[in-house]
């Protein structure tokens, strides 16, 4: 009885909060409904996305794609009339992909063609490629466990994305490790190669790379890993399972690391009124995979978070805050920009009170995952109601971004826009993420979403 | 404050509500997670859809493809093991295409082709096409205002789906009488014929079709109706404002009206153990359109409709209350199946507690539309909580669906799946409604979401 006296008192106190802010609520409500009409009938986050992922296309990090994708950055944010639009230099990585792989099953029934793609950090097979037997695990503990068996095999991790879990991002999750560390703990073993299930949440003949590490595990033990289709694992995993059936695997990569080169952080500002040194700052990054165009990963951010800053410019016109767009360098493989950002922060005692990213793909958005402090949570929870006019309910405990993650303070907030997460892994890290595959309604209400709620930062604050 | 009083006591009441009732909600939400888990990783709805989408393909009432999804249906539901599997046969209209259409703008600057489709229902043009100056209007209003001045003339409906809508059958509820009374309307006042700026919300060379009515229009006021694509529409009116443009539209279609024909709904069935005079109905409509294979519209509500059956068949076992799933004949032209299904029910005197029915596309389950009582919404409410886990957040009043309207009493409840609205009319009655624009997680998302909502009206009945 006590803990419904409390509900009770509880919603008396939210009531009375809720009838005195009525006439901000207003003016909130009609903001928004500006914001989102706007960007629904006449945005520019399709256009730019267009120009991004069919003009420049894959940009990974110190590719020439990379360095294209900066200048029309640049040059895209200077358009925009802002305050004021810089380049902050980072550092990163170099790999390159090199020519196409080639992988087949070899059997004593023929040889049966699959679809590999090395892994962003790999090193190259040997020049005639690997043959070797296969042994099959589902985890990291496996081969631990395994031991010396693995000695001179290939070790083809196959466990699947859980297809149960209703977010897919808790699903890639729950099976990351095996691409992340699989090559470190078999090579340490003495394995030859690694072959990794993509993470797919379909069956396809598509492969999906994505960064793998060897940690310190010294040269003579770093081993070439790959992706192989979740429709390759399929035959694989079958074949290695049938009766009389002789079962070697065979691979081809020519991928190489580089010396590290330079990258940016390209940054543009629209300066507080009221509190300039109050930073609010939203992005996405600019580096993309390899294979395809990145229009979802992370083309629709960056294009979000460029609209968001025209969406400011013409309709709230001069912030209260500072607000900073920031296209990122270098998230795939390293999060260079996000770190070199938050340090140069750092260094200058900036203020940042808000970060919002954009990375998990232009669907349509469902809500946000905010990393904060009681406080502000209650204060966003009180500006709910303003979206359900736009189906984004989603206000959960949790989340951000990688590249905004290095930002965090105690009493800062965190967020990270949830699109529906259902057909990202359809399309992350591979050759099919393009243009055609992103919705002009789906990217544009999501910029609307974005917009929304740092306008309403810009208005209240945080606490 | 005597309503802030009357809020407080509401929560009181909902609080003790909701506490007694915690033992039931734990059963509950366990049984959705098992028919959620079931349909993601081991559902047919995707395999069914293949197969009618792919092998069956499009089915307009009274076409080889109807009779063939018909046998197919029947064939499907009977391998499920229900209780009972028969055919209802329905009348249907006969309207057949024929050849491809063709048109295009002839100018002074030469002839440029666009993409028509004759709308369903309309006469054919005259064997050799229509050739006739534009009028372009925006609505019908503006054609009974112009009367005579459109003798002679193609009238041009061009006024665009408004794209700040954020549900887009809103946007389609605000545009389509353009093209079902447009003809009639246009045809009273000498037009030659008329040409309908596709229900669609983007910008392409795809032509939607669907219904158009001439009513009591005399014979020989009827005039062919057709749909331009919206990049036609857009370089027909383009052309029709440039100063110094003779304009001229030419079209030919070859569709006609045959006798009535048969077509079934198609209906299985699991008898109740406790109430088997309680009938809830599933369903959605197994005629599509000529264009395409139909796969959002509706082959999606199709195979979730038998999903639930078979989950039911699966978890629930015996229903306390009867199950039927219908799979109607004839929804685009004419409702003929839900109207001759809710004939019969009311014949049989047959007491529908509960229809259920899916054609808004196969895309992520949002939530619900009910057209119900105060009692019933409010149960309903309650039930809301469960489906959080599921990111189905939207339980609104209104809404069913067009084949379980007939179905509607006083005291019963209809419900229609929302899925996310926002890809629907890029694909709607075109040829590109076809099974690759279905994602599987998002279908079966939608069969979990339909069978947990019965399950629960199957325990706890309506009020």
């Amino acid at each position: 009885m006590l803990n419904l006296m409390r509900k009770v008192i509880v919603t008396l106190v939210l009531l009375v909060g809720i009838s005195s802010s009525a006439q901000s609520t207003q003016a909130d409500a009609s903001m928004l409904k500006k914001m989102y009409t706007e960007t629904l009938t006449n945005g520019k986050s399709y256009q730019w996305l267009d120009y991004l992922s069919n003009k420049i296309g894959a940009r990974l990090a110190g590719s020439e794609g990379d360095r294209k994708a900066v200048a029309w950055g640049k040059a895209e944010l200077e358009k925009l009339g802002l305050d004021r639009v810089w380049l902050q230099e980072v550092t990163v990585p170099h790999w390159v992909r090199g020519a196409q792989e080639e992988a087949f099953i070899n059997t004593n029934y023929g040889k049966i063609p699959v679809n590999i793609c090395a892994l962003g950090g790999s090193i190259a097979t040997p020049d005639g490629g690997l043959t070797a037997e296969v042994i099959e695990v589902k985890s990291l503990k496996e081969v631990e466990e395994l031991g010396a068996k693995v000695k001179g095999k290939i070790v083809f991790y196959n466990r699947p994305m859980p297809m149960e879990r209703i977010e897919t991002f808790g699903a890639y999750g729950a099976s990351v490790d095996q691409r992340v560390d699989g090559a470190a703990i078999a090579g340490k073993y003495g394995a030859v190669g690694t072959i990794v299930r993509s993470m797919n949440m379909r069956i396809d003949k598509v492969p999906h790379t994505g960064t793998m590490r060897y940690g310190d595990t010294p040269e003579d033990q770093k081993i070439p890993s790959a992706a192989i289709s979740t429709n390759g694992a399929e035959i694989l995993s079958q074949l290695l399972s049938t009766d009389g059936a002789e079962v070697t695997f065979h691979f081809k990569q020519h991928c190489k690391n580089l010396p590290d080169t330079k990258s940016y952080n390209v940054i543009g500002e629209l300066k507080g009124s009221e509190f300039p040194d109050e930073i609010m700052v939203v992005g996405g990054h600019l580096d993309s995979w390899d294979l395809g165009d990145g229009s979802h990963d992370d083309g629709a951010g960056i294009v979000q978070s460029m609209e968001v800053m025209r969406l400011f410019k013409q309709f709230v016109k001069r912030p209260k805050r500072t607000l900073r767009v920031v296209l990122f360098a270098n998230e795939e493989f390293g999060l260079s920009g996000g770190t070199a950002y938050a340090a140069l922060a750092k260094e200058k005692k900036e203020n940042h009170i808000v970060a919002l990213e954009s990375d998990s793909g232009g669907f349509t958005p469902r809500g946000f995952g905010f990393t904060c402090n009681d406080a502000n949570f209650e204060q966003i929870l009180t500006w709910k109601p303003l979206f359900e006019p736009y189906f984004v309910h989603l206000f959960k405990r949790g989340g951000g971004g990688a590249d905004i993650g290095p930002l965090k303070t105690a009493d800062n907030v965190l967020l990270g826009l949830k699109p529906d997460s259902q057909r990202y892994f359809d399309y992350h890290h591979t050759a099919i993420d393009t243009f055609d595959k992103v919705n002009e309604r789906e990217l544009a209400l999501g910029a609307g979403t974005m917009a929304s709620i740092l306008y309403l930062f810009d208005t209240y604050g945080v606490r």
